[in-house]
């Protein structure tokens, strides 16, 4: 399987920069988080890797060739987003018939096992459907797919808690049965850390994270205890917040940490989560 | 304060029962979670604990007495909902007078630095929101609002994270500054348990929770070892759901453990959280 390449991707709705020069490569057989703020540009981002929209300027590529025009690589991006793209009238088992005509080899295997675990009929119009239904039946799609990029914009809309981890599961068991490419674009970021591999964050119209997990993570420590000693501690360390009650402060220190440097006895040192250092990195830009 | 009393309650559509009997009471100044599945009657209860429904039988109360046709008792109780009730073209601020006028002493100070802090506008009109800003403003309303009972109906739908994590300390503070009770229903139950005091769990048209969080935290065990000894250390005990991955088995249990009970030293004792302590009340009904 062939690199994804998003390639200085500039989107401009007449004076309004959308995306302003995004550039960052989607590796085969991996797991990506796809984070930002409401309006950061997410959807747009995803429909113009699907080639759903237009970039102004820039290019997606796929192994060095553009995807534009290109049908043969074009059947290896699925996109599954908020739009209904169906006919009113259409059944959800119709829906997997469309994907088996565009992408060919749909599994119907497991979308019927997805079916009664979601509680779903294949009769049901897509019209019909409850937002949680709706949500369910295309991530049914999504997963069955024959595609080795496959786009998820707010995969969870509307699910409850319940299914969401029925999501979970089903999305890392067929990713371990067959590997391919995710991106999952959504807010429930505490719920997604278990599952991503990469974090890509889009702020302000551009990329400012693109690192695995495991290294951003390895640079989130939260320190607190007496002001001073902490402030002695963290010089020098790159602070994305800090708060304080009383004479206790605690810093959010998004670095590696300088091992020689001695902690004090009353200063304690902690992780803190994806979810945390994604609403650091982006209230009011400390980044 | 009075307390609020929900008895009796029965809510029937034609031949299909959405609520079947439905009793508790709401303590004056706690924080509750309402928490059930999709379609568990969630939003049916709060309309009808709001007046905004009747019930087929049973009665809500507040001190005693009926608050049906009482508008003094129902000007005491307070529900956001999904459902816009705003004419079209009605602007943010106006909403904040509507609740001037239906429950006086609006909190027009907090509710003009909510705006901010949710980056609104009070001239942009409702209809003109995105459903992240809609919801916003929605929650403006719910905190400023003169209320003895403020019940929340999926109050973070299409929030991002920050504003998620804004809302709650919002929550707090105006909690703290001057306690009364809110309900809040929602999916994203991880995230609200930090928040609530008790929680009310609403499955297959009836209450099966409805205990103090701290009471069901102290019963959520997970235990995991080799199998004959986690089944013989949970014999007796309420097992709400198993795992194996060979040898190795994870009970999830939901009761008191026996002290006096030794604990093998190749099993270990953990304990696991409200969303999947939900989770396994409500997936196929081992309660």
């Amino acid at each position: 399987m062939d690199q994804l390449m998003v390639k200085n991707i500039v989107k401009k709705y007449r004076r309004t920069t959308v995306l302003n020069n995004i550039s960052f490569n989607l590796e085969p057989a991996k797991i990506y988080g796809l984070l930002g703020r409401n309006g950061a540009g997410k959807t747009t981002l995803l429909n113009i890797i699907s080639n759903r929209i237009f970039p102004t300027s820039g290019e997606v590529q796929i192994g060095g060739e553009s995807i534009n025009d290109n049908d043969e690589l074009l059947n290896k991006i699925f996109l599954m987003s908020e739009a209904n793209l169906y006919p009113r009238e259409m059944k959800i088992a119709q829906t997997f018939d469309l994907a088996d005509v565009a992408y060919g080899n749909f599994d119907y295997d497991l979308a019927d096992r997805l079916l009664t675990a979601f509680e779903l009929s294949g009769n049901a119009k897509v019209t019909n459907l409850s937002t949680g239904q709706r949500t369910a039946s295309k991530l049914i799609v999504a997963l069955a797919v024959n595609a080795e990029y496959v786009l998820l914009d707010e995969p969870i809309l509307g699910l409850d808690a319940n299914h969401r981890e029925l999501f979970y599961k089903e999305l890392v068991k067929s990713y371990q049965e067959k590997p391919r490419t995710f991106v999952l674009s959504t807010h429930l970021i505490e719920e997604i850390q278990q599952l991503v591999e990469h974090v890509l964050i889009l702020d302000k119209h551009q990329i400012i994270i693109n690192d695995d997990l495991d290294d951003l993570l390895a640079r989130a420590h939260a320190i607190s205890g007496p002001a001073k000693l902490v402030d002695e501690y963290t010089a020098g360390l790159k602070v994305l917040k800090s708060e304080s009650m009383g004479n206790i402060k605690t810093s959010y220190v998004f670095d590696h940490l300088n091992d020689e440097r001695p902690i004090p006895d009353q200063v304690k040192l902690d992780h803190y989560d994806l979810q945390h250092l994604f609403i650091y990195l982006t209230d009011g830009g400390a980044y």
